[in-house]
């Protein structure tokens, strides 16, 4: 067992410094190219899905359950079989369901721009002409559902995370008292980045939020509801807790196939109430007249069913499960007895959530960079990249092999443990 | 020869309407249910591209000449191979192209929302933030640009068309003078409804115009680039004028393969100087990671080349050809002589543009729609849906069979022609 990083003396700090300065010129020498930032499938999960490309292979599958050809113009909302099944994946009926192209980060923004333009429903005014417009953004998170607030220039207000979901005292505190507090950003299950998964009475608390602001939405990011690859974990269905009650209208669900089939070709969907789809159909019917649907009936053809989808999804957890767990092996390795690091085991998504030592993320960060090892950018996980601790480093585990992995977090760990070393001695 | 409407006695006329009445209710008795208001192609011609289904049937077809695999994250301008073909098809450089997804009505609303919200370029305040922003609409035009400006509140100013593009007197002293007229909508080649292609003088003048707002843009749409089905007509190339001068970054281009291979599943693209492509790539990057380059890459290998396009559009051709020749045939059978319609005859494009005894293009749309044939609606082709003379109706020979269209037209002929005894008897 290491020595614990805040019990050395002075004289073992500067040596462990010494030690791993060495350590990190040799493999600065080495000259490496890795990278742990890229969050996205890997060829071997995208080969699993090769029957993707021939599921469709004639136009007379092209005639939908409703009888229309899907070949032409047409259904905005989209193809009946993809409603249903969607329908079916997400827990709801598929007249709340609209399918649409190939990004459910498009259609994030997309339903955040209606909101800021045109308001969260008829006879809503716009969040834009209401002035501030705040969002309460759960951190560490998704980056780019920050980037969507600062492009729309709505200030962020980071809430904490539990470990089993966003502090909701904090949250039902600054919704009921602040009319400018219209949204709450959510990645309900495999958090992206701290890998939780939100338990039954943080669902609950937010379906029942009282908000000051009577155009309150939730952005309900359900991008890993299928991607485990531990123990399964079940999140709850947030609108078996609005239905029926005045939150009924309180809730977007976002979900896709990118990381189910191909990421980035895959149908991205939208369940909500039907005011809530109706409206978004009033105004998509000006920006669209359709989404890919030859794309969804293939995408469609090819899932088939629910427990087709879990299936498949095994296939990619076969995948990932070693990664993930070489990745824990490695910093079990590297970090145990030091005190100076903390990291998520998560039992699916896409990240692990790596703490290393207060205020060093930046150093490390930038002594990966220096070694020719690309991490995700120190502070990205925050609203403004602006992590309070300057701790916190998202772990792409997925798209590397695992030789290149292994690799990789020995580079990792060694410029974290420097830039730890460097920081207790006041070196920067 | 019939004799014109007008030089006839209340007598005759009244002898006519009744005549024309009793028609009319003979086909109303009849009970048919035809739809001249489809401007979306045929199955026939939807079959054409059968063999797009297995143009991509393999992994191995998704590596991109630079490498890319495009079945992962990533290349938000597109895939390179696109981007070379939309180049050429266009007459630009690959690194002027940006290919999207599935719907160039989305690029153009994008495109549009990017303007109001952020502006046309880096340090440019955005349209909303400046207040007025007017556009420019060439009428009769295509509803769907009219929708965008409704939707965001932009004033639009109609622009009468020449037959060959829009008056340029008009539009030189309109933009000349008001900095608060930020935008012109072009079809510029056979124009959605009236089917004229802008001459060499006209796209000219286009590029060449001074206007007062130094933000200003024009939204070429290049619908029907390929579109021919008569004496191929050939429109200049924009950029060919814009280029090197104070006017580079003033237009955008659009163009897709919806009215190629499927509609609503094909490729859409926008070409732009370079600054416009990057500005719009940067905002675009936190809406989308990427379009769908699977089907990118699919249309690629299907459509091959710019030669083997014109080659698969001489299909489309064979099959609009006749169906407009059918139209305009029992046109001429049904107004000849009788001095109340006039109608556009096109090289190409989708559509007819049918002037009627002004005043009558309300009734006469109600007549038809009341005896079950769907037209589109009166006034669709203006601004805030105003025919200033109630006139223009656009017809769609495209969808429907020759048999459904010959009996469309000649419902439609007598709806109009009862119309126009109506109205010269002033009966209403």
């Amino acid at each position: 067992m290491a020595k614990q990083y805040s019990e050395m003396s002075k004289a073992e700090l500067s040596q462990l410094n010494s030690e791993l300065q060495k350590q990190y010129d040799e493999i600065v020498e080495s000259g490496i190219s890795l990278d742990l930032s890229r969050g996205k499938p890997s060829k071997e999960q995208l080969d699993l899905s090769e029957e993707l490309f021939t599921a469709l292979n004639s136009s007379s599958q092209c005639i939908s359950s409703t009888g229309f050809d899907v070949r032409n113009y047409g259904l905005l909302q989209g193809v009946e079989e993809a409603r249903q099944l969607f329908g079916q994946l997400l827990g709801v009926p598929a007249e709340n369901i609209l399918v649409g192209g190939n990004s459910s980060l498009t259609m994030q923004y997309d339903a955040f721009a209606r909101c800021m333009l045109f308001g969260v429903g008829e006879h809503r005014m716009s969040w834009m002409k209401q002035g501030d417009a705040k969002i309460l953004c759960p951190a560490p998170g998704y980056d780019r559902h920050f980037a969507i607030c600062e492009e729309f220039r709505t200030p962020m207000i980071p809430v904490r995370l539990t470990g089993h979901g966003p502090d909701m005292d904090q949250v039902e505190e600054l919704v009921a008292n602040d009319p400018t507090i219209k949204g709450l950003y959510c990645v309900p299950k495999y958090s992206n980045p701290t890998g939780e998964t939100y338990d039954e009475k943080t669902v609950r608390r937010i379906a029942e939020l009282k908000p000051a602001a009577k155009d309150f939405r939730v952005f309900w990011d359900n991008a890993y509801l299928y991607h485990d690859f531990g123990k399964v974990t079940e999140v709850a269905n947030i609108f078996d807790y609005t239905n029926g009650t005045e939150n009924e209208d309180m809730v977007y669900e976002f979900f896709s196939t990118s990381k189910i089939t191909f990421p980035g070709s895959g149908v991205a969907v939208m369940a909500s109430s039907k005011a809530n789809i109706d409206f978004a159909i009033k105004h998509m019917s000006v920006q669209s007249i359709n989404a890919d649907k030859v794309n969804q009936m293939r995408q469609v053809l090819y899932l088939k069913s629910p427990e087709n989808v879990r299936e498949h999804m095994k296939k990619h957890a076969a995948i990932l499960k070693p990664k993930f767990e070489l990745v824990e092996q490695k910093f079990h390795e590297a970090f145990d007895g030091t005190g100076i690091a903390t990291w998520t085991e998560p039992d699916g998504g896409y990240f692990i959530s790596l703490d290393i030592f207060p205020n060093t993320a930046k150093t490390t960060f930038n002594l990966c960079k220096a070694a020719g090892l690309k991490i995700t950018g120190a502070g990205a996980t925050f609203p403004y990249k602006k992590d309070p601790d300057s701790k916190n480093l998202r772990i792409c585990p997925s798209y590397a092999s695992a030789e290149d992995l292994a690799k990789a977090c020995d580079v990792l760990a060694v410029c974290a443990k420097l830039a730890a070393t460097r920081r207790l001695l006041e070196l920067e």
